[in-house]
């Protein structure tokens, strides 16, 4: 079997997604990590790089690309994946696509809306692939819920909230390597937790609605002695109808990384929390609640979904194997140049520009005392 | 024991809401229903009074307030409890309240602002009592969410949904009794899901809070051909601080009945849902989460809100008995003429109104493109 | 609507029981409780009626057998209801009938098999009916478990478990009246959890699978210094194959009242918890599994279940409208001379001879170290 | 970071537990796989090794043991990994110890008692490593259980159940390479569904509460047709005091992979159920319920527990990262020649053994119309 070589660009000593991304990696199976950039500080990326085992190790992420690029075809890599800050995506990815790459990008794809656009014009320039990892359209059942709503007439109602804790004290935004560039504008971007973790919410109601947000009205806020915001709530209308709303917060206290969706149409209604992510509840009237299960043997989960899965229901996946069924599809895409069948198996650069434009119009219509912003004219 | 002797009015033959004050009364054990003028029609009166057991079945409640009023006043009823459709609440109390009684009234305690508050004026008139059946705060653990929040600092974030799938096709309203009269403006209110459910959602969030909603926007609709709304999405603003977010449907597939809160302070998250209402889940930081369980021998419950169950842990109580706590409170008010320590035990014309300020506010708002309304100043 | 006259036997000050009996006849609606001897102290009696409320007040349970049975037809009661210490069961039902009274009787039926049986020689001797209250037979689900298993093909296997902790410590003895006479044998019989808590997993058993245990293997312990069993375990064979496994406990730290069942048959596999009594869940082969909810409008539930249900569906009903409904059920009974269609409304003396049998069973199989015991022989 | 070099006995085209090994040894991070004998037949052996991407893919593990020893120390495998079905388990173990290897087993050891009785000597003689992967103590909230219960005072009750429905129609044996060699004794052993999902569950009873079972009574069932056990019921009796129940059933319908566990001591209960393996249940007298949820970040958890995670709360490991950590720890003593702090990292022979001890006691316990079997004496 024939793999996937990439080169990985942050994620080094004191990183959390990174690891997650070799790990994910590890488990789709179709990937070998043969170079990194680790971190921007020469040492520590070396360091990084004896300590995750990978030969090629750089110092910095252009000199990657620069060396990647002068190997032959059979030794270079085939993409890079960005782990770094918010703000290095575009630069990043911009270069990696023109110096022949594709790419994989953590969420949100950009720090700015403007930048997010700087690099689908790449892409459209350079013709290579990018795949932005929303970790949670990877769970099998999310593609259910998909499907289900494909058919199940039109939408009704959607309810997203993603709540965390983690920075409901104070005191979490010091010593702690993860928060301070998140709160960061300058690192993250525009949005604080609306574009943490309120675009995985936002691009969970896309993909499983199969629909553009049409336009939102937002409140945001935050703790005293914070620029960025860490909760937000906002109403959406969909494209084709449908009204919603959003909820994101990162000092709801008790809470550990608690995205649920409820999606009501004509026909039923579905629910699903990514904290116990191997099952789905779907209502219709008049009939028992129904409990889908994930795996790999439940005759009645659409075959692509099916075939995706590692172990049969009653083995649960989890977080990591939703990340790999990202690397996984993409992967086997770089291989073979051919998209799979059934659900998108990663967001798009178009997924992620919807994104942008919601952190965009999340906080626009903040500074506005909660107007509507129109997505489609952004 | 001596007991409050009580006459009803509506809640006759077909009606649904009538029979459960009736049972609710009944678990209390300090009611005796005497008397009753169960249907606007005089002979579906007669036969239902006959049908319930009760010797004074009159034929209107006109005739009920005046030959009750001339009973001695060891028989009298000593409480009208109103069951009706929600336009004949306010011509019914204030003349309840005018012939000496005091006053169960099912919610909304109107069908307009106005009408709430003549009722209001009376009841500053007469001196007389009134409790509005608002249900749900009549379970034990809503009541031991209130105390929880009130020591946990300041409110940070509240979300309240109520669900139901009773309406959700456009056939829903033909035939039924009970949706037939919800639907009529001129029967109801202004407020269609707002009013029927909406208020209970917004009645629970001061409840548990201890704070009124400042203002809101909202968004409603319904489904095409229903001149009331059917489904509403709102942002709330609460006095003292604190965001939150409402959503009432009956046209949500799959839902029964499902009125579910969420309510973060500085030092925990509490969580509870009506269809399981024996269970309070408590999130804090960095602790195991811990559901607090209903129970009359439950050690860490306020001695308040263990007294007022009938079971010891494991037995679980449901809407009834929610209900009766309603009836006991009050009933022991009127016998004692005190009201019991502890969290509130029924509703109040000041929390009724502040729900027909919401129905009013919601309206107003959605007319307004989801404009930010006042409630201090409505 | 004419209801059921009955007195009460024991219930009085500081009994639990007995309040629960009349609020369950009180929520059944077709019962009117006229007499009682509340207490086996003839103060203690007089005073628990003058707070009941009950005008016909007695000094014995003798008395009141006597004078009602002296009463005019249209005034004297129907039933007597015994809520005593399992000894004085026997006596009193036997009693009640030969005076010619209907009997409602607390389980376990008796405190021996040999009284058990005296009952049913006086049933037969006088023609006189009787319901033991198994309450949780009378939770509509689990009514609905038993349609559903038996379309379900064989019985495969059964697990049971109920489990609390109100005597997981050595001192919960003292100064407690519930525990005094339930772990004193000359008052609660042979038979410690397994006769208290045992007899109604035994019962659910039964009544689900619509079949009779026909052998078990017992072990029983308890705390050291107990006289009675306050935790026991058995192996269970059922009449028509399948196998069981039955746990009871009184001393599992952390469980309230936590009785639990699961039955496998050929078709599916299905699950009740009375703690949370109104979802009874479904599995099946190869498809999503099912959670059926209770509801008077739940349009999958059978007829007769619907019908006995108070409230539409996601209005939870609890421990005493379980407890009501079997009121209910027998008082039709006596009205109309007419058992009602459907599954059984209560327990009769059959299924309680068999309860009988499994206290003696299990107590004699664990004294044997785990031998089987064959029911149909006892 | 150097690792673990292994070579795999089994897992080829069809095989399902050897991709697991794989994926799990790949997520641990210190695993290499660079040598296997994927199946006895030399041309899907050496079909499967292409695929998999091994280099040294060899006709059969006597070939791989011979010429493996031969390499230099720096290339050869350190480790042999067997997941074959169980009858070739001894033979290779024992081989692969005696030429010098470490061994990770799949469970059980062997397919018989004596079989793991020679691998136990083979140990000794050679001072060879051995984990067993009994996958489910790789939670690490199981772990986190075992840490509770040795805080918890005696142990009183355990319960434990392990349900799946795979075999439950009797045409499941049929075409299907999983069920084929489990059923037949010639290659699985003298147990059935008690050997591979029972000793599952009994190793757990015995991992969580610290103590052997000393003693059991068993009843083995089956389908008709069937030659091994597909459904077992049995009591315990744990060293040290402590009754137990065991139920394993293949035939339940409507289950995948349902082990759950409850386990009672003087001060606690806890709860644990694989299919949702992120949280724990633990319920102490008077005290609200608590509920352990696992992540690096959980300040309450044992810092060996949280260190073995890969993320923080909210993102939920399954059944793959359980199946890792077992790896993870194992290929640490491998490399470093230390066993880890705290709870044991992966299953040893001497529980092993027990587990063999329990599937021979477990069947002669049913031979014998379920009389007690002394383990200790076996």
């Amino acid at each position: 079997m024939s793999k996937v070589r990439y080169g990985m660009v942050g994620g080094g000593e004191g990183a959390f997604i990174g690891a997650v991304h070799r790990t994910a990696a590890a488990i789709a199976g179709n990937w070998d990590l043969v170079a990194g950039a680790f971190s921007s500080t020469p040492d520590k990326a070396r360091r990084s790089a004896a300590e995750i085992g990978v030969a090629r190790g750089y110092d910095s992420w252009q000199d990657m690309l620069a060396k990647e690029a002068s190997l032959p075809a059979d030794r270079r890599i085939h993409v890079v994946s960005i782990v770094t800050p918010n703000f290095l995506h575009a630069p990043v990815a911009i270069a990696a696509m023109e110096a022949g790459f594709d790419v994989v990008c953590d969420k949100p794809v950009a720090d700015t809306l403007e930048a997010a656009r700087a690099i689908a014009d790449a892409a459209t320039r350079t013709g290579r692939r990018i795949a932005i990892t929303h970790t949670y359209t990877g769970y099998p059942l999310v593609k259910q819920a998909r499907d289900l709503v494909a058919g199940a007439g039109a939408v009704r109602r959607v309810m997203v909230k993603y709540t965390q804790d983690w920075l409901s004290r104070a005191a979490d935004l010091e010593n702690n390597k993860q928060a301070a560039w998140r709160v960061d504008p300058n690192r993250s971007g525009e949005g604080g937790a609306i574009g943490d973790i309120g675009t995985h919410a936002f691009n969970l109601v896309e993909f499983i609605t199969g629909r553009r947000v049409k336009s939102l009205c937002a409140e945001l806020g935050s703790l005293p002695g914070r620029s960025l915001d860490d909760d937000a709530s906002a109403l959406l209308r969909l494209e084709g109808g449908g009204r919603g709303m959003l909820a994101c917060s990162q000092v709801c206290v008790g809470d550990a990384n608690d995205l649920a969706i409820s999606v009501y149409c004509d026909e039923l209604g579905l629910h699903w929390r990514q904290e116990e992510p191997n099952s789905l509840r779907v209502g219709r009237r008049d009939r028992p609640e129904e409990i889908w299960h994930a795996g790999s043997n439940r005759a009645y989960l659409a075959p692509a979904i099916r075939a995706i899965q590692r172990t049969p229901g009653g083995h649960p996946e989890g977080y990591m194997e939703a990340f790999a069924n990202i690397y996984h599809a993409f992967g086997q895409e770089v291989l073979t140049g051919k998209r799979a069948a059934g659900a998108p198996g990663y967001a798009t650069l178009e997924d992620a520009i919807a994104c942008m434009k919601f952190i965009h119009a999340a906080k626009k219509s903040s500074d506005a005392d909660a107007a509507w912003i129109d997505l489609t004219t952004l």
